[in-house]
């Protein structure tokens, strides 16, 4: 049976568990949910995911919820190539620069993303601006540790490329609202404030078939 | 070489990792930081961890931080008995859950954890009670999945039930504090509260050298 993956245009989760199916070269069945409509909310949804979120894979009869767990789960089943290292410490540090975006970078962003898409809570100024600092601290780590290598750790792409970059796009997209001109939130223009993660973003965005990947919404 | 383990009293991450290495009966050499003392601030520390953070597990010549990475390192080096499944679905499920614990039971417990404990905050009765409320939430899900087994995910105790418990004990004794009784955070006892939850912190308890995992300053 196919795989079947439930998700939304723009969802940095989703698009994490869509860079790992190209990158496996596995096929799936896109079951593309639109938000506007709440199809993430409908009684058969939350059959399959009771969070009511994306992204939701299914296998066959197995179901499974949560980007990083299904990124887990996709390269025990399908392990090539490796996304979760081939020794125990590449699976370490593996999974430390995962839980370090998923514990630091992510909270933070969140913080900057919601109100710049959302348009609410944009007058609480000094928190955007303290989690946008957050985030500068988390990114230049990001950027000192592409300085002497092509991904994030070791010689290939694994896991935390794969976790990260959506987070990273969709930050950029935030830094580009007309909203946060006035915020200096100091992202962009990336090729000058972070330029090794801005070759990072060239080189996952000519990896194949990474345009299928791309949020749909976002190409209007 | 022996493993070193450099941890905090009371550092629910820490625990985590104490907790793994006793179950997998791996012996190692206990570095205990005085945060009082700011130890986990010093220039050597942060040569290990530049985050400042515990806990830090140094295996030899590698060292690594972040707790559930050090969990996923030690699962993979010294596989018995095995606490990310053996299948890909169980490891799927066990990941799910683990980041189920970080993604949303971890952020709602610090806004309450933080202010009980440091006394910083407390004014923001709103806040903690709306977090108080997204933790209720999530101890539901876990004590309804404990209804019908002994252990969060599968047959045998693995990575959720061990990332989790050190959360569930933090927040019981957080809410144990004095300053708690006015904010009805609805709790404790826990054997009323989630009953399903109370057996399984008592099976934890059970555990062969579980009392040597037990922070140090909470049995005064």
């Amino acid at each position: 049976m196919a795989i079947e993956l439930y998700w939304g245009s723009g969802s940095p989760f989703a698009w994490r568990v869509m860079l790992t199916l190209e990158l496996k070269r596995l096929p799936y069945e896109s079951k593309l949910l639109e938000f506007s409509k709440q199809e993430h909310k409908t009684p058969q949804y939350l059959q399959l995911n009771p969070r009511g979120k994306v992204p939701t894979l299914k296998d066959g009869e197995f179901v499974l919820y949560e980007s990083i767990a299904i990124m887990a789960y996709l390269d025990r089943k399908y392990p090539a190539p490796p996304i979760f290292g081939t020794t125990a410490e590449q699976t370490g540090s593996i999974w430390r620069s995962v839980m370090e975006c998923e514990s630091y970078l992510l909270s933070a962003g969140d913080k900057v993303v919601r109100p710049l898409f959302f348009g609410r809570g944009l007058e609480k100024v000094d928190e955007i601006q303290h989690a946008a600092q957050t985030i500068r601290q988390e990114l230049k780590r990001i950027n000192d540790s592409l300085a002497s290598s092509n991904w994030l750790v070791g010689a290939e792409i694994s896991a935390p490329d794969i976790a990260i970059f959506p987070v990273v796009q969709l930050l950029l997209r935030a830094a580009g609202k007309e909203a946060a001109q006035s915020l200096d939130l100091g992202f962009i223009p990336l090729s000058e404030t972070f330029p090794n993660i801005a070759r990072w973003v060239q080189r996952i965005e000519q990896l194949p078939n990474y345009q299928r990947t791309y949020p749909p919404h976002w190409r209007g």
